[in-house]
């Protein structure tokens, strides 16, 4: 597997573009189109709120009809969530205007927006800006990034990566991109992720090679605790590698699963690090965990925990909040077992040994955790199981982004 | 039910004392006494972390044994949380100083601790505190209030209550003094409650009153989702306003509960709206719910969404941010039959009927959100069930506190 430069248009056959569309913001692209230039297999996984934005029913809709997608029309700027049938019914609307547009089948466009909740969408801008795609759409590496920022909203940066791998003598490249910043809690995020690749696989392991990693990525991350209306990540497969096809259980599924993973992990953990206000990627592994799922409750509950998120901030190693964090996790371990160290570029600790603190220098400590990726390693002693998860520190400049985010 | 002045003095027979000993603080009080002149019946309900406090283990000790209490020791500064056998051994050296210091037993000492997590407690300052208090203690209710004051953290007041209830031809009493600022998500929070009546009443009764309340009222409160390792109700009952005895069932038993619904309803909302860096105390109603269980659910969710209370903190109407809380809470409805409302001294408005926003005014939502209480009320329309959480905004305030609260 190798890391190369690009996104949603490194893949084969896969075009971007992005326009100022006008949605909501001023001075800056807000809609971005995706497009394989043949249909592709697509794969989905959404958002687990029972309030469910209209484009989420929308892509749902079209993931299960089992019929071909080959395109996708971004908005950043408005959820398009809690807007009733009104809402819906621009999802049909934006997707016979992309139709036209494109020369593609209604049934195969999907739907992305992320924004202001109960706002309905402009829809006139939304169907111009959809025309402006089309005719600046190209494969270049340039409109993929270009593509990426668009679906920005308080995103810092734009969050894109692709890998290759070989399928028997042929080269597959899988390229995403993602936005994500608040309302991050994945389970299935407002995160958005859009997942290209050329691969020739069948639309069952690209299913289960999406939802059996999504539990270790996305789902994985939080920022605030809040899972969005719009957590949507989807993958379009469109053939055009000419490798042998892909089919579930083979060891070439296991390789496109892997690079899949190494795809998803980036995203997820690129939304963590500039989750709103962030000044550090906090990263929590769990190890020596009874089980899997033991691990994961432990990992994601440090990584929630409002107090351990202030104190990143403050480059603080309160490891109190940490073990507390893990006693009401609701998963079982025994706290006088339990041996905690931070780890970051500028060295490694250990902190606690066998629930107590050690003697541990502060000073080296704060140092630790005064660099912009910060790891927190907790090891329970009671099997071989680890998981880790990802979040941020909560900051000032996410009460500033919040309490005011609507105006 | 009649409200009077005072807190955990205003029962007959119990005597409170305050001093600063110097535990952590510098410049005030952070010892508190509360003596009861005879032994009482004990009821408890403590913290369900994992991780448990040495004085959550040492009460929880005290209350299944059977035996009547006359004291508790609290310190404010130091939580005695993950310390070890040192830790637990401070409880049995606090249990015999406060035993010879009142020449009560120590089998009959509570102690509560609150503060940072992970310290030794300083023993020889604490036994001194201890001769102090014995010398100080009084009946007066100014000698509770100054107990009430000592046990505060981050709180930036004290909160205490007491009122009165006629038991057959004698008056009964009960009285309590809270604190809890962070780390507040009681499921049993860093809250402490200590609560006193003269009432005779079996422990059956009493325990059985207390476990039935602290479910609607300490349990339904949130400052920032976490939950301590030190959160302790304790509820001390002497006997000495001589009424016939209070048994679990009578009618007697449902008026004793009623009153200490009110001091623990009065309690556990001074600690929400006291939450740290809180401007606003944060009242969520469910109504119109299939069962309590999700009516409770919901509101939680809710009172807890860290984008909710940084809207609260803006004055912002941010409903979607509401319905987007209670649509990843867990509990089953249908979001497109959800009515909302916000309520303050200034009025009261609907934003949302049936899932979608019905046509309000901005300026007056923003006047109805800018009071220091607000009330959300979501409508569910599933039956008659109802709940109510308390929690508070979340402000720059939280981050000042949190990023460096060790130091």
């Amino acid at each position: 597997m190798e890391i190369i430069k690009g996104g949603v248009t490194a893949a084969k056959g896969f075009e971007a573009a992005s326009t100022a569309a006008g949605i909501k913001y001023k001075d800056r692209t807000d809609m971005a189109l995706v497009y394989s230039q043949v249909p592709c297999e697509v794969a989905g996984t959404f958002t687990t709120n029972v309030v469910k934005a209209a484009p989420v029913k929308w892509d749902r809709q079209v993931v299960d009809s089992g019929k071909k997608a080959q395109a996708v029309i971004v908005n950043s700027g408005i959820a398009n969530a809690c807007t009733g049938a009104e809402g819906f019914g621009y999802c049909k609307d934006t997707a016979d205007a992309a139709a036209e547009a494109l020369g593609v089948s209604a049934d195969g466009v999907l739907i992305g927006s992320t924004g202001v909740i109960g706002k309905q969408m402009p829809i006139d801008r939304l169907v111009a800006g959809i025309k402006v795609l089309a005719g600046k759409k190209n494969d270049s590496i340039e409109n993929g990034t270009e593509a990426a920022k668009a679906i920005m909203t308080t995103d810092t940066c734009e969050k894109e990566l692709a890998v290759t791998i070989q399928v028997g003598d042929k080269t597959v490249t899988i390229g995403g991109m993602a936005k994500g910043s608040g309302m991050i809690h994945p389970n299935m995020c407002t995160m958005l992720a859009f997942i290209t690749t050329d691969a020739v696989i069948t639309k069952e392991a690209l299913q289960k090679a999406l939802s059996e990693d999504v539990g270790d990525t996305y789902n994985m991350i939080s920022v605030d605790g809040d899972t969005s209306t719009n957590d949507t990540v989807v993958l379009l497969a469109n053939g055009m590698a000419e490798n042998k096809t892909i089919e579930y259980g083979t060891e070439e599924y296991e390789e496109f699963k892997n690079a899949l993973h190494v795809i998803n992990e980036y995203l997820a953990k690129k939304i963590a690090g500039d989750g709103e206000g962030a000044t550090a990627l906090f990263e929590v592994k769990v190890v020596g965990g009874e089980s899997v799922e033991q691990a994961k409750v432990l990992a994601k509950s440090i990584v929630c925990s409002n107090l351990t998120k202030t104190a990143i901030a403050g480059h603080d190693a309160n490891w109190g909040r940490i073990l507390c964090a893990m006693g009401y996790s609701g998963a079982q371990f025994d706290p006088e077992q339990v041996d905690l160290f931070f780890e970051s570029k500028a060295g490694k600790i250990q902190i606690i040994e066998n629930g107590t603190a050690v003697d541990y220098s502060e000073e080296e400590a704060t140092k630790i955790l005064s660099e912009s990726e910060v790891t927190a390693i907790a090891d329970v002693k009671m099997g071989d199981a680890q998981a880790t998860a990802w979040g941020c520190d909560l900051t000032h400049g996410y009460i500033d982004i919040n309490a005011d985010y609507r105006s």
